[in-house]
């Protein structure tokens, strides 16, 4: 069976503020390294979905930020498929720094084809709906 | 009455990502951009909260994209507040190209004293808790 | 004549670092914005020189900052040609707090057609080459 | 010896612009990123500078950019002194993918003490001088 690993982040110094915390639109691009990095590993990874013409841009997000992350701390954020049925796809996060949690949050796509327009990977991409049907449904 | 504008953006060439639209983590920029605009034209300004030792990070975001924003583009962000009751904050926010509506969204804000303690505007910094009772409910 | 106003900043928090000051990484944007700025106005925008197939890549980046700059101030930003012979292009920027210079900084570019390889306006795009030689060469 | 390894970094989605490539900026931050990381791996990091009290903003920045980076690449950078003696530091910088040198570059830095004012590390900090003598001065 595929392992999936967190995606480890060290916290940079740009990604702070003044209020001496990371900003927070930075946990909504972690994510997205944790989606990509979860792709890439279960061998789908952004790459070959726009090399088959396809999209899959981000429409809706959620975040809930329960402790500030710093500058020099490094972060573990870790992806699972909430929903997917080949036409919207929702992903949920989690970020730790150790064991403790930082932020939660989701993201919701869809899919386009290359002529910009939703499509339904199950029909269209079928190899690409059965592989994101395997995707974990809980962290690991 | 105090008038609330709303804030307008040009869309930059560094906030599109290679999907040749603005990477949605903008979005959340822009909603920060639209608060504190208005915060500004209201008179409450974050130097103002600042150099009161207020700080007011933010705890929850979401958003929900509904149409592709463009380099060249330019957009009006428009804020108003959903619920404050001096303890928490939420305030809603609509991103708009022409009359298009493009994005919604939501953040969730809560107040720190000086010493990094959650605090209450109404007994600790009543004149901001008035003023902040003042601001609008309905985008304007 | 045509006329150049310089590009207007307003310095957001999401702009800001730890250190309590704009990140420095943002003055090479805030170059860009102007850039993008100064081209629109003088009616050869980035869209004009794209639906041509025309890139424009950062090929050198320079800046010195002798003054930090911080969140809710504004910031002017003016462009001016360096030099220009179709082939490259270096412009020259400016970045002021009312009179006070902050930054200073140049960005060198070259032109790719469509095929990805460096081509000669002036002999590709002759009226784009015109319109480029008029840009103006000291800050307006 | 104390041995320096390169900054490893993955190209993230949200670095890529609509050219298809890491906008300009990010190399910016990349030379950020690997600095930090130097100083980390010699026991002087930027915690410890804070620490003392000493910011080290960035003065001057210059990059030439020689050959385009893609989403989903990965690069090493390496950083190397060119120049210190305790009341200016200039580290110059180089990114390569695999062994293809996309970028070089340079920051100039001063030390500021508490006050915000310029200190001399050699007069100030002599230990910290000391240490960031023995900064290598070739890239490892």
């Amino acid at each position: 069976m595929q392992t999936i690993t967190p995606w480890v982040h060290k916290v940079q110094y740009y990604e702070t503020d003044q209020m001496q915390v990371v900003h927070h639109s930075n946990f909504i691009r972690w994510f997205e390294e944790c989606r990509v990095h979860m792709l890439d590993e279960f061998g789908y990874g952004y790459e070959k979905l726009e090399a088959a013409g396809v999209a899959s841009p981000v429409l809706t997000i959620e975040a809930k930020i329960s402790k500030s992350v710093h500058f020099g701390e490094t972060v573990e954020i870790r992806a699972a498929i909430e929903k997917f049925d080949g036409i919207r796809l929702t992903i949920r996060y989690e970020v730790r720094r150790a064991e403790e949690l930082c932020c939660t949050g989701k993201t919701g796509h869809c899919f386009l084809g290359p002529d910009g327009r939703p499509i339904s990977l199950k029909r269209k991409l079928p190899e690409v709906y059965e592989a994101f049907q395997a995707l974990p449904t809980e962290f690991m």
